[in-house]
């Protein structure tokens, strides 16, 4: 009774993450209440996305040219490296201003269960520009999971034979964090580390 | 940082029922990720979307033709009218194959909060349609909501001057349903509706 094109929409939209077949069904629909107002500027966006954006030959951004703006800012810090697992991570790290360098996208962490190997990241690539000489020191930003945290020991090693300076993010408790909604690891963590004040 | 070709598409997603800024964004990244394989079917099927899929102008569905093929159906009961308060109502209903009536479609329920009265709704459409003398029975099929139900009471009264039968769906147990998940009210209407068994 779904005519065959709703059909294919629903089906395309389940497959965003965050979506499943029914939840689908309802953006579907809303779509096509809101056509004027949604549905076609949504197709707008994503043909002119679709137009525009380029993967950054040198970080792995998205952006409208290549490379990106980022790489092509002479005003950053071309000495310090920062690697993140996802542009998202880039997009957080640079919302909060708190990193002046340039950056480094994986796309993603090793994985042996889905079959993810360094070469299907982008470490190649991240090795190559660390040789080049110019990055003296690299911050390896990978999500403090298990997944990210092997991603950031595997990645250590491959530079340590280079001559930079490699380190992590401080784990510890996160700023506004109560302690009792804090798991085990992060507390054993944050004691381990601890600063000493004054 | 997220060019603006992207931040629209955040924007545009973040309004689908279900997706919020966060979700949008990692939706986003995700048909980026998968251009050939998820954003650009996705932009091909909007587009076919856009072009084919109409709302029928007797009973509120939509389809690729005007009136649709359920209306154009003459196999269909035609003397049998269900209200439905949306699409995915009747979508349910096909799915369920369980009524081979004509539909009608209210495009969601009055809600004097949200100043949504009769006139916003397909009502006027329902009561031409219902005066013609064909249909013989309605069944009110809204969701058993207060908003649904309070709809569902509004059209009998408009209806109630022509000569059809009016009914409502069971409220009772659904089927599977165990007796300790269920709310007050299900088990008090499941009470007061008891069938004699045997």
């Amino acid at each position: 009774m779904i005519t065959e094109d709703l059909e294919r929409l629903i089906a395309l939209l389940a497959k965003l993450p965050g979506f499943g077949p029914r939840s689908a069904t309802r953006a579907t629909l809303s779509l096509i209440k809101q056509r004027e107002k949604l549905m076609y500027p949504l197709f707008v966006a994503l043909d002119h996305a679709l137009r525009a954006i380029k993967t950054c030959s040198i970080c792995g951004n998205f952006d409208t040219t290549d490379p990106c703006k980022l790489c092509q800012d002479s005003g950053r810090d071309q000495a310090t490296l920062c690697i993140v697992e996802d542009v998202a991570d880039l997009w957080a790290l640079e919302k909060a201003a708190v990193f002046s360098g340039i950056y480094h996208i994986l796309g993603g962490t090793l994985s042996a269960l889905d079959g993810i190997g360094p070469d299907d990241l982008n470490i190649p690539r991240l090795v190559e520009r660390v040789g080049n000489g110019q990055i003296k020191e690299v911050i390896i930003a990978t999500n403090a999971t298990v997944e990210g945290q092997s991603t950031a020991h595997y990645i250590a090693d491959r530079l340590r034979k280079t001559n930079v300076s490699i380190s992590g993010l401080a784990l510890g408790v996160p700023v506004g964090g109560e302690l009792n909604y804090l798991d085990e690891g992060t507390l054993s963590a944050a004691l381990r580390s601890r600063r000493l004040i004054s």
